[in-house]
């Protein structure tokens, strides 16, 4: 950490400075420059809480952090990639693999056309709502229990392991019981005590970046399950919330290069969500798989016109299965200089 | 709502659309122009959700929602201000109140000391975190019922009634019993779960805003506990997350002017989250007022160097002191056009 | 300026490191952490540019700048606040003003009939466009010269000075010639060649905030003006591009008070920009002016719905003298704690 | 256009509205709801202009446009795809092209350097700054002719055709005497009479997307050349401006995939300004093809720790003729059904 001090810091606001460092079980180091005093406070072993207190010392301008806040998740601590195994699928490693199916789990029938379909087309994994997250409180809020039961027929018919998503520490358990893997959604990857539940579970977990979410504040949220004992996480970058409304989020693949720059976890991406635009979501599927992504998630519905939620950016069965050969196809040949002669 | 077709939309799509909107429980109205073909479906007994999945249908462009999607919050339904009442003190109608105090809880000390402070300097309510949400899992993460204790206790000395977070259904129940207001934090603005259930407490809520939700999200999260059972709800704009790094958040006190022309609701604001800044906060304490904010959150201690959280935004005692000296303040005297003369 | 070294440095690139820095004109400052080097490069009379590009050297993590970029524009340099002269009405300093007009100048009549009424409402300045800047190329671009008569003609007959924009450096002359102040607008204040022209002028300039600058950015803006030789410039607030879309702008208030703390220039506020809509207009106005600015701009239109631009954020006459004395009428009474007994 | 009246709308409002919109020359459709009336104005040939005011009468809730507001750009006016021709290489259409060079030219030996190295590697445009627009006075603001004439010499030696930037309508003719194509840089893209200017030039046109313009705002831009008289218009995403701080900005290539469905214009991506960080531009390269990029725009320098602009996003040559490598791998093998076998 690096201590910024006001250019008009007293003597003895520095001296403070230095004490309080040392107290929280720092070095300082001190520079003084021809217009302000910086101080450097080195070491590993102090309470980096109590250090970054400073910043509401007299006399500092601003804390400036030199390492980073998160540990567990980090390249830095293990350089190996971590390959989370699904029901038998693995993630992360040289492959990458889709999960499709519908936003939520609606009947019996809608289910299981979805899951044929996507199998048929060659999606990996089944992903289903049974409990949802909705913005109204007059939408179709999930059918819970029912839908697990049918997202477990669907598994055994399929062959499909399941990923669905957990909304409330009460369900942790119930959840457990029918999915292989746990979802955390957008709106609750800052619901902590959530987190913290997840990190006792055998299942791994997916979570996805909050629409504010930083990066760095995406791994922090990793790294609660990691450091609570769940070492299987999946990140999934969904699209966060900008100025541009034309389309529902801005899908940030820059964010999934970055992501696998500094964590060794499996990164995979949701263009549906991301986009939330049907005719967008090929060609940002094949870009999300160019930048790196360990896979996709994606959702299908059966006739999307009626689908209880999500049906814009949703892909009926024949979109999807074209999509699945689209992602394969090579880029375009790339125009040689001889094109100019 | 208004689906606008696709300018090469077909006559069957067309006949489509009509037949799914009177499906749906409306009126179909038909505008053929010059370029295309935009149908109003009219009618209040409906089923919205099952009318919004018609933007996927074959030939739709996009749909336009013409109504607002919140209903028991909003001044269309009830004119007349709601007033809640926090353990006596009237939050909304023609006064505004100053809820202050730190932003943990970490001793006796540090509480009572705050707590009288923020009394003597003209506070009406009591905050403070016994359950934080933090960013990263190795920071300071509250008290608990040991804090809850100390509220109780504070609350006994000084006669402020208490504010506090509750982050988990699994502990509304006890922080119930504790405080006179619950606090949903701004990163559980949509755990529906956590709304459904403090929908069924006989406490108010303060709902605080997220860092990325639109004032309509803010509003149907409020809607989530009206229509749930919990009719004393107070607003809490605290910041939005922008591009502008130099502050913590961007202070959104157009969404507290907007918000109180939308809701009857009473709505405050937190210049001390908004902006993370302890210079800035007396003139956007002063500011909020000005908006129209039916009162302030402001985090307080006795000594912020050594605060367990969020010490750089912390007023000391005397800080505060003053700034409650400064609100009242009036507002610089205005160039009087004889100036030029 | 501080440079964070990789964990996995060598002492080559470290080395090399501090000799680029003393290449740059600076002294190097080691200090070796637990877990990595960092190394401060100290002094004021290096070149900051070459020293920038070190962030591209072998081993470096990331430069960390420690003193602002800006210059003139800081309290840093001058403590005392700067008063600009427009047309004999000073912006700045104790006292604050207000700046209203028709976004564009359309005719005679519309222009004279809203020069009388903002002057007898008590508007010391008045605003109109000669030049538009228009986000479609089909809508109205203004009068141009034309304008600059009738704004002539007015300000002879009211006595209000008159600030209009002036879009390209090619336009700088005329406009100079009618107007007491210059205007850059939002979408130019990162028009370089536009500002050095401004630099040479004998008028003070207007400087609006762009629609996705940071306060440093806009400071830097201002830095091209007086570093080329024209001290007299005041800031204007007028909303930012968030994700919140209920409102045209984000209304950024904290920016003028962190405006005014990092500079000695005058900071004014545009709420009818920065939030596009009416009805919220007199509450940022007053919230404006509780956060310090040192002026208001506000746009008026005898008869908003047939404005040629902006009509849905331009008040009406009678509406505006209302919002003059709603300005300084006094904030809500504060309720004290015997309210409770 | 459709008008939605408030619901406490009377029946005069009404009335002056439907009048207005035929006073506009548009037709009046009235549909009468159980909760507000909604009038759809109907046809082609009215004034858009006047329509849009009508936002400002009274009883008027809020106006919703149905059709986009541009034209010639769109594929709904022209369905073939608009190859431009840039010194005899073709951008658009079936092939992709690589532009490349440095961020600044710097002297004779960087460029030549430069050139002749992206020329090797497969790069078909020299990309090169001879006016640099910078945030701060302090820093490099180029060579401006001197650097024009050294890109003459490169093009005449590599046979590579140059963009190079143009800031303001003075320079016009003297970079389009040097320049196969012009670039109007992302803080220009709203420089409307540079926008106005470059319409009469015989040149073709690369226009960045601005920091905070939506994609619909940058389409309003190319109308402004196309309406103009200059059809030769590439667009280029390069970054927007979102709270994400980590990397310079958000790469938005669901942008880029939208804008090509909107427009037939040619659409290219600069991953360099998109990103800021080497490291993650061969991937954002790959993906930015992936996602349907008629080209990239990307900035290579000899020794970037040296570079007077931009070093820590730039390649160095090396590092560039690998990314021309990687860009044509393809995608890793997918994951088969029988790896769960």
């Amino acid at each position: 950490m690096i201590v910024n001090m006001k250019r008009e810091a007293t003597e003895e606001q520095i001296e403070h400075v230095i004490e309080r460092i040392k107290e929280c079980g720092y070095q300082a180091h001190v520079i003084r420059g021809a217009e302000r005093t910086v101080i450097g406070a080195v070491g590993s072993g102090g309470n980096r809480s109590a250090l970054e207190a400073l910043q509401a010392a007299p006399g500092v301008e601003d804390l400036v952090p030199i390492s980073q806040p998160f540990k567990l998740v980090s390249t830095q601590l293990r350089s190996e990639r971590t390959i989370v195994d699904v029901g038998g699928v693995p993630i992360g490693g040289e492959h990458w693999v889709v999960m499709a199916g519908p936003c939520s789990v609606e009947s019996r029938e809608q289910l299981l056309a979805t899951a044929r379909g996507v199998r048929d087309a060659g999606a990996s994994i089944l992903r289903g709502g049974a409990y949802k997250p909705r913005t109204s409180p007059y939408d179709f809020q999930g059918l819970g229990v029912e839908a697990l039961e049918l997202l477990r027929e669907a598994r055994e018919e399929t062959g499909l392991p399941v990923v669905t998503e957990v909304m409330s520490t009460e369900d942790v358990d119930v959840v457990s019981e029918y999915a292989d893997m746990l979802q955390v959604g957008a709106r609750n990857m800052q619901n902590f005590p959530l987190l913290r539940r997840l990190a006792k579970v055998k299942r791994p977990v997916l979570l996805k970046r909050g629409p504010s979410a930083t990066v760095k504040e995406w791994l922090l949220a990793a790294e609660y399950l990691l450091s609570g004992g769940n070492p299987n996480v999946v990140l999934c970058e969904r699209g966060i919330k900008t100025f541009e409304s034309e389309l529902r989020n801005t899908f940030d693949l820059a964010a999934v290069a970055l992501a696998k720059e500094l964590t060794h976890l499996p990164v995979v991406a949701d263009p549906s969500h991301g986009t939330g635009r049907r005719s967008v979501i090929p060609a940002m599927s094949r870009a999300a798989i160019a930048a790196g992504a360990d896979g996709l998630m994606i959702e299908v519905h059966p006739c999307p016109e009626r689908a209880l939620s999500d049906g814009p950016q949703s892909l009926d069965l024949p979109a999807f299965a074209k999509l699945m050969q689209e992602i394969e196809r090579p880029a375009r040949t790339r125009l040689s200089n001889s094109v100019r002669a």
